[in-house]
C-alpha cells in the first residue's frame, strides 16, 4: 500500500525502441509492428511488448511528434475501485466536466495496487495524455506526488495530501459532516457514543472524527477500523462479546456507510434493535443506505461534485497552458436523517 | 431515448480545419491554438472549438499521420450510467482487460442521452479511439450500430442486438438466470406468481421472463416496468390499492433489483411481511441486494466477467487488425438464496 517513491524515473533519458526491444526479449521491427499494426503479431508476444512499453512510458517518435505539436484531448482519472458507488459517483462528474470540453476520460482503477498505479502514472509522464485527476483513495504518498506535480497537471480528489503546496483540491468538507452527526445525536439526547474511524493516515477520516468530538461533547469511545464491512462489523461485535457497549452508550458513528453496515449487524445478531436500544450513522449516502434496513442516517458527499471540480481545475490548467495558482474547492455536505436514529433510550 | 440513425455521417467527406473554423464561428488560426495549445485562447471559445471538434469528427492533420501510422492504443466503453453497480462492475473488467494489454480505456457515460452517445461514437469514426465496447443498456438501434459495424471495431457487451450479424457479443445467460428463479420458487411450493419485467424492447428482459415462466409452470400475472425501483414500488402499490395480490399469489420476481426493493417497500407499506407472506426474488446481485432487509434472493450476473470477456474480443480483432468470426460469449449466471424467499403460506 505505501508505494516507492519514482524520483528515479523522473530524471532518466527517455526509452528508446531498442529499449523496449531489449526488455521486451523481441527485435526492434517486432515492437515497431506491434505499434503499428501494419504486421500480424503474436498476441502474447504483442501484449509483452504493450507492457513494456507502457512501464518505460516509450513514446514513438510519430506519436511524440504528434504530442509535441499540441495536446491528445485525453485525461486520465485515477481511483481505487469503480464498484465503490463513492468513486463511481466522482467518475460521473469527472466524465461529464471532460465531455463538456471535448476531452476524453481515461478510466485508470488502481485497485489499490501501487505497481499498477505507477503504470498508469506513467501516462502522465509519456504525454500519453493531457493530465491526471488523482483519487487513490489511500493515503498518497507526498514524494511521489511532488515528483510529478509542478511538472504536469494534476488535481487531487477528495483526498488531499500533507504539506503539498500549490496542488488543485477538490474535496468534501469532511470536518463538518462530523459535527453535523455529533450535533445530532446530542440533540436526541445521546451522551456517550462508539466511534469507528478510518485509517489514521487519511486526513479525510481524521477530519470526520474531530469534527464529531467537538459536537457531540459526551464520551466517545474511539476504534480505529479500515472503512471495510468487515471490520465495522469485527470491531462491534469482539466489544459486544466482551461484555457489550459501554454503559449508557447509546450511539454508533461510523466513519463510512459500509462499516455503519458491519456495525448494523453486529447489533442485530447480539439482539440489540436499531434504533430502539442504539442509533447508527454512517458517512457518504451510497446507494444501499437508503435501502438497507431500517434506512440509514448518514453524511451525503457530493461525490458527483467532488469529481467534476477536480476536472474543472485540471482542464483550466491543461487548456491554458499555465499552472494556476494553488486552489482549494471545500464542499458542502449534507446530514440525512432517516430510521437509524432515534432519541437516546433511557 | 429512440436516437436518430447516423448514416449521413457515414458517407460524408472529412471534416477539415474551415468546417470546423466555420461551425465555431472562429478562424482557422484560432482552431489550431486551440488544438496546438501553442497560444492561449478564451476558455469559452476553446470549448466551443472543442466541441465543434467533437461533433464534425476532425482530425487535425499531424494527429492523423500519426493515426494512419499506427493505432492509438485507446479504446472507448460506452455505458449508460456508472453509478449503476452492474455498469460499474462492467466497466470494471473492461478496465483490466484494456490494462492488460496496455490500452487505455476512456469512459464513455451516455445517461441514456442519444446526442452524447453520438458523440462517443464519433471518437471511433475519427479514429481517435481503435475500438468501442458498447453497453448501451437501452435497446440498441440496429440500424446506428449496422452503419458502423464490419467497419470499425465494436463488441457488444450485455445486450445484443436483433438480426446483426458478425457481431462481438458477450452477455449472461438471462434466460438461464429466470429459469432458476422459477425452479427455486416451485420448489418452495409457490403456484402463483407476480413478474414484473422490464422493457419489452429489450432481448435480455425477454429472455429473464421467458426462462422464468416456463420452469415456473404456475400461474404468472405480468406487468411491465422500467428497471428503477419507482416502477417496481407504483406497480405493486397499484396493484395492492385496487384489492390486493391476486389470490393464492404468494411470490414477486422482477426484472431486476431495483424494481424489487420498489417491490419489497410497497408490500411493507400495505402490512405484508416478506418472505412469511410473499417472497420476493430479484435479478442482477447488486452490492444493496445482500445489504437489504430481508436480504434479497436474486441472480447474480457476472458483470465484470461480460466487460471483460467483450473488452477481450474487441482487442484481438484491434490488435490483429482484421474482423474476427462472429462470436458469442454467453456467461453463467447463479441464484443466490438469501433471506427473502421461503415456502408458500398456506
Amino acid at each position: 500500500m505505501t508505494p516507492e517513491p519514482f524520483q528515479r524515473e523522473a530524471v532518466r533519458r527517455p526509452a528508446s525502441i531498442k529499449d523496449v526491444a531489449a526488455a521486451a526479449g523481441v527485435s526492434a521491427t517486432t515492437v515497431s509492428h506491434v505499434l503499428s499494426g501494419n504486421r500480424p503479431v503474436n498476441e502474447h508476444t504483442a501484449a509483452r511488448v504493450r507492457s513494456v512499453v507502457n512501464r518505460l512510458g516509450y513514446v514513438p517518435a510519430s506519436l511524440a511528434r504528434s504530442l509535441q505539436a499540441g495536446s491528445t484531448s485525453v485525461i486520465g482519472l485515477l481511483i481505487p475501485d469503480i464498484s465503490n458507488t463513492f468513486f463511481a459517483e466522482l467518475a460521473k462528474g469527472a466524465e461529464d466536466a471532460a465531455h463538456d470540453l471535448g476531452y476524453g476520460l481515461i478510466l485508470c482503477n488502481t485497485e489499490f495496487d501501487a505497481d499498477r498505479e505507477d503504470r498508469y502514472l506513467g501516462m502522465i509522464r509519456s504525454r500519453f495524455i493531457d493530465g491526471m485527476v488523482y483519487a487513490s483513495g489511500s493515503p498518497p504518498s507526498r514524494r511521489r506526488l511532488e515528483a510529478l506535480m509542478g511538472k504536469f497537471p494534476i488535481a487531487l480528489a477528495d483526498e488531499e495530501v500533507e504539506g503539498l503546496e500549490g496542488a488543485l483540491i477538490a474535496t468534501a468538507d469532511h470536518e463538518a459532516g462530523g459535527r453535523l452527526v455529533g450535533e445530532h445525536l446530542r440533540t436526541l439526547g445521546h451522551r456517550r457514543a462508539l466511534m469507528l474511524t478510518g485509517p489514521r493516515a487519511l486526513r479525510s477520516s481524521n477530519a470526520r472524527a474531530n469534527g464529531f468530538v467537538r459536537a457531540f461533547r459526551g464520551e466517545v469511545l474511539e476504534l480505529v477500523g479500515d472503512f471495510k464491512e468487515s471490520s465495522g462489523y469485527g470491531l462491534v461485535a469482539k466489544l459486544l462479546q466482551e461484555g457489550g457497549l459501554p454503559e449508557d452508550c447509546t450511539a454508533v458513528f461510523a466513519a463510512n456507510d459500509l462499516m455503519a453496515f458491519g456495525a448494523l449487524l453486529a447489533l442485530r445478531e447480539a439482539g440489540l434493535s436499531v434504533p430502539e436500544d442504539v442509533s447508527v450513522v454512517g458517512f457518504d449516502d451510497i446507494r444501499a443506505a437508503s435501502l438497507a434496513h431500517p434506512p440509514l442516517t448518514t453524511v451525503h458527499q457530493p461525490a458527483y461534485d467532488v469529481g467534476r471540480t477536480a476536472t474543472a481545475q485540471l482542464l483550466q490548467y491543461v487548456t491554458r497552458g499555465e499552472v494556476p495558482p494553488a486552489s482549494r474547492h471545500t464542499l458542502p455536505v449534507e446530514l440525512k436523517v432517516r430510521g437509524s436514529t432515534a432519541p437516546a433510550a433511557r
